[in-house]
């Protein structure tokens, strides 16, 4: 039988169930109140501000019944009602991790084994399927990337990936971008070099967070793709020169392109970028715009070059990569907060056209948030 | 007269002017050289990996001829030429602060004292003249908001400001987005609320870094907007209470939206976030979007709510705050990483119609650093 007891100064109260024992404070709680004059009954927004909330919030009464919590506050005599499973769900009073270089919640990393596995789902029944669609997105959350097949090859299909959970993000490369040889380049993306693994973009801030590469024609030969994990890149990293890891979480690099008239993209991140409590958030990896290192001390240069040289090499390991040569109506999507792509170069008689876009991880965690809200909902 | 000398191993590079003394490494100055084979000649893209930088690069010969610094490296004989600017204006031997709680450059931190000047820009001038384009561009740059008159009053008249710069950031509130009294408000933004300063969607990640609101009719009583600097904000709360700014920069408080069919949108991101070396990166602030605080261990709550209340407190302050009440054919845009806005509640019989847009920094910082390499280029 759960029970709560409250603090004699009236500014705590503890929950004991039958596994653990949590506290919460009268401020917290008041704070967090679900009832008509805290949030707004239709779209759950909070009505209140701090300067609503007392500072001597204090508990003056609490009973529990059915799993239901009832409380009563000082000194303004509010009361409202706490769902216990919600109280528990939305504890505090528990471990709070801060060790650097932890994956965030619902990632997993992987290596080149995931080739046997590769996440991926066919264009018909995402779209009709709201249990595939969930499946699809969740696939992107783990893993940060996912191949699309049986799209209609027709340009512009990419964009009926994006609708699938969100918007595109246009830039000075446009809506989309074909992805093809150009005799006067404005990008080396626009040739037929190979390219390593990157991530796109990382000197425009905020950076594109969801890439789109959708094959319209593929027969030249080489030209695969390549996917790595950039957050498995840095925890291996991590592993073998922990030092290193921290010099490229400490100091920011910087990132240019400057290749059109008009754009001059310029950003200060660090390549490898954590969270306030060290959850890994974001990796940026690109040797085709990094900029002169300056955010570095002079007498940690040559470590924080050594640390960056055996990132590359992890990256560049084939041990961690997934490899797919897609063909005319496959595409893939990456979180480019994590996921680096890669290219082999091509040539020969064929053609290699791909339509590229950019889009955001809002959308999509939202998207796949409510598809699994409806999913509890109807179980 | 300027001078070079190698150390012995030739690591390193001191380039001595009248000045200053300033050492380089020879794997960075290999890595950084401006060259054919290094960089694309076009786009400017570096053309080679860390995979073809010998880890044992050295220098073995540097002379230094009116202004030009001409390098040999070993072990693989390549030379490359240095303007000596850019050298110095690269320069990373140099003290690299890493206290919390810095302005990024370029930025100006204001209170109410603005409102003697209030950063405006006129639309035909803006539009037409590349000059009160850089300087409108500029305030923003500066301080995170401007306003903008002379508009044609008509429906869609934001999207000709975001064209002046970049691109609109579509989202489930569209591509813009009517701001006027709805029946059933999915959100309470289109209430006649009053609305406490805050940053629009926190509870997305990545957030929309610029807001734009245009004001069709502003005939009703109140409705007056009103701008809060958040670094100013922030770096107030860092003097009184040191202890408290470090709380909201070091653990997540988490933001959530959920005020419509399909949409589930959460964040966990501080309310004052850092960049790596203590500069002021954003902040987020919305008392409406606020989920519950879990991020905080128990013994720390306290203290967090107080440094919390405090910064609630301070963005309250009238002193910290520009108020205008927009025309018909105005409109302001707002660095959303950054400045808070708020709006006074309205009423009686006229009406008030703003609509509002996402944009994004990127694009506004990039359409600037380019026109001032044009002006640059020109003087």
């Amino acid at each position: 039988m759960p029970q709560v007891t409250l603090s004699a100064d009236g500014r705590q109260l503890t929950l004991q169930t039958d596994s653990t024992s949590l506290r919460f404070h009268a401020l917290w709680l008041r704070d967090n109140a679900i009832d008509g004059a805290t949030r707004d009954p239709g779209n759950g927004q909070r009505l209140i501000t701090m300067a609503d909330l007392p500072a001597e919030t204090t508990l003056t009464q609490a009973s529990l019944t059915d799993g239901t919590l009832m409380l009563t506050f000082g000194p303004d005599g509010h009361s409202a009602r706490y769902d216990l499973g919600w109280l528990v769900a939305n504890a505090y009073d528990k471990p709070q991790p801060r060790d650097a270089g932890r994956l965030p919640a619902q990632t997993s990393a992987w290596t080149s084994a995931l080739n046997a596995t590769v996440p991926t789902g066919a264009y018909p029944e995402v779209a009709q399927s709201d249990s595939a669609r969930a499946a699809w997105l969740e696939h992107i959350r783990r893993y940060g990337f996912a191949k699309m097949t049986n799209l209609p090859v027709q340009s512009g299909n990419l964009f009926k990936i994006v609708d699938l959970f969100g918007y595109v993000r246009e830039t000075n490369y446009g809506r989309h971008f074909e992805v093809r040889t150009e005799v006067n380049p404005t990008n080396l993306a626009y040739t037929g070099l190979g390219l390593q693994a990157h991530t796109d973009n990382p000197y425009r801030d905020p950076v594109p967070s969801l890439q789109v590469l959708s094959c319209l024609e593929n027969s030249a030969e080489g030209g695969e793709n390549m996917v790595v994990d950039g957050f498995a890149c840095a925890l291996r990293l991590k592993e073998i020169n922990p030092e290193g890891f921290d010099l490229l979480c400490k100091y920011t690099a910087r990132f240019e392109y400057a290749g059109s008239a008009g754009v001059k993209l310029q950003s200060r991140r660090p390549m490898i970028e954590l969270a306030p409590d060290g959850t890994l958030q974001a990796v940026r990896f690109n040797s085709r715009s990094i900029a002169p290192l300056t955010d570095v001390p002079f007498d940690e240069m040559e470590a924080y070059y050594a640390a960056y040289r055996q990132l590359s090499e992890i990256i560049d390991d084939t041990d961690m990569e997934v490899t797919f040569k897609l063909e005319p109506g496959e595409a893939f999507i990456v979180d480019n907060t994590r996921v680096l792509h890669a290219r082999k170069g091509y040539s020969g008689a064929g053609n290699r056209w791909l339509q590229g876009c950019y889009a955001d991880k809002d959308g999509l965690l939202s998207t796949l948030a409510a598809l699994e809200s409806q999913q509890e909902a109807a179980a």
